[in-house]
């Protein structure tokens, strides 16, 4: 058997034309358009090439789109002002920060000085305690694109096993926060394992859905998956491949070619989880501007 | 085999009196008295014992303790002025809002108006959002006594699998948070189950800890645990019996006669986790009172 292909390419286009329409619909009632900032620190391509798609996939949605780019050298209060200048800025309704930041900012200390209300990452403080008490305005985007993930392709977590390896503040954490709330998208019992994790082939073979946010290419293998279980890839590994035109391939973190041959379902890489982070941040920014307009109680 | 108690009625009184010479060393060096303020709205019995409990405790231990006592019918905009007037007070460093608030009164709008520097309950959105993140001022009391009851019997939850039945605000999920960061008193693999979780019984049996936060009389029976699992009662359930003295008795989520025959180790109920939640509002109000004198550097 071999596993259903789970498209984050094909999903993440029908949400942003759903985002697309949700933008001209709020333009002609409202005559507000949608904005969505970005601040790059730093030169790095990797960095450069992600708020780039990110800008792209705005303007490609109908959404109003800025930036600021300041250089490897910006101090705190430099970034700082930059966050400052877009909380203020009316056309503005959400912001996000590319990390990581050069080393040497406090990058906690960055993201608490973005207002909450255009925190469209969902990474403030304030916002991953809400999402904590199952109230999110803004579940971050990583997560959020794999509820959508699974629950539109007919894999709902209600009651499932859900197994998630990787502990990081943007992916596992707030996944298995959103994953185990009541109401749609949770409702399942969820397991987060780590690099501390005493026997993790022994709680994997547990899961119907696994979730590899590990960031180690193929560090899931078949051996580690139970049989139909559904399988979400998050991870982004360039590995060495002279024969490739970039020198690289991308790899996620499991083991594609075998465990599709086990699985019910599987995310490929890239092509998976990837695009749904971009479409859910769009989501996310549509999301600010209505609860501006609305307020809190029709923003569901 | 019986099982070891774990007396949560011994290690709070070993942790109020390092927090009794804390506050000593406090008045000494630098003239300040720790003071919690707490705010009871409404004449539900069992909340006002838990007040008194606490108010006790605080004297006890040599903080400076304060109350605001409001009717049953006070508005929000009531509650919300007690709230500010502790905001604005310097003498109180710690600020607890008796949950549950009565009927119709906006209960996250009430805990968001706690300055989150006083919420020493750990409960605010911003609060919670950094316990998520790792890097906790005032972990919940109750998750911070469950934590402390474990690593100081012997039992660190480093590398267990820890299962935690139960996913409320104040228990089951940021206990989940503590018990899977980096650092002391986690590293555990951590599993939530609730109402929804399918066969609950198949996973209670793989916990090396099990923690019990239903809120049902005994639903954790003997075949749901594992041979010399560590079993942690947080319920607190009247039960009626005629023969006691009150007309009822206080029972927890776990049938304690069968299951202590299989334990390694248990928590009674009462004088297990209860004792401990009011020990660490001690804690996390002698930590404010640190953060206010030295900032979040020293405060460690």
């Amino acid at each position: 058997m071999s596993a259903k292909i789970l498209s984050g390419t094909d999903l993440s286009a029908e949400i942003r034309s759903e985002v697309a329409t949700g933008v001209v619909e709020m333009q002609e009632k409202h005559g507000v358009t949608p904005g969505l900032a970005v601040i790059l620190v730093g030169g790095d391509p990797a960095s450069a090439v992600y708020v780039n798609n990110k800008q792209r996939a705005c303007e490609q949605a109908g959404l109003f789109s800025d930036s600021a780019q300041l250089p490897d050298t910006a101090t705190e209060d430099e970034i700082l002002a930059a966050v400052h200048a877009f909380n203020e800025d009316p056309r503005v309704h959400g912001i996000l920060v590319q990390l990581p930041l050069p080393g040497g900012i406090e990058q906690h200390r960055i993201i608490e000085s973005i207002d909450p209300d255009k925190d469209v990452d969902g990474i403030h403080p304030y916002n991953l305690g809400k999402l904590m008490q199952g109230r999110p305005d803004f579940p971050p985007c990583t997560p959020a694109g794999i509820v959508e993930l699974l629950v539109r392709n007919g894999h709902d977590p209600e009651g499932a096993n859900v197994v998630i390896c990787g502990r990081s503040d943007i992916v596992g954490k707030p996944l298995a926060a959103l994953l185990m709330q009541r109401g749609r998208g949770g409702n399942a019992t969820v397991t987060v394992c780590h690099t501390r994790t005493r026997d993790l082939a022994d709680v994997t073979r547990e899961a119907d859905i696994l979730v590899a946010a590990i960031g180690r290419p193929e560090a899931i293998t078949a051996d580690m998956v139970r049989d139909a279980a559904v399988v979400i890839d998050v991870g982004i590994n360039r590995v060495d491949d002279p024969s490739a035109r970039r020198g690289y391939r991308l790899k996620g973190d499991v083991d594609y070619e075998a465990v599709s041959q086990k699985a019910l379902a599987i995310t490929p890489v890239p092509g998976g989880v990837g695009p749904m982070t971009i479409a859910m941040l769009l989501v996310n920014t549509l999301t600010a501007a209505r609860i501006r307009i609305h307020g809190r109680h029709h923003s569901g």
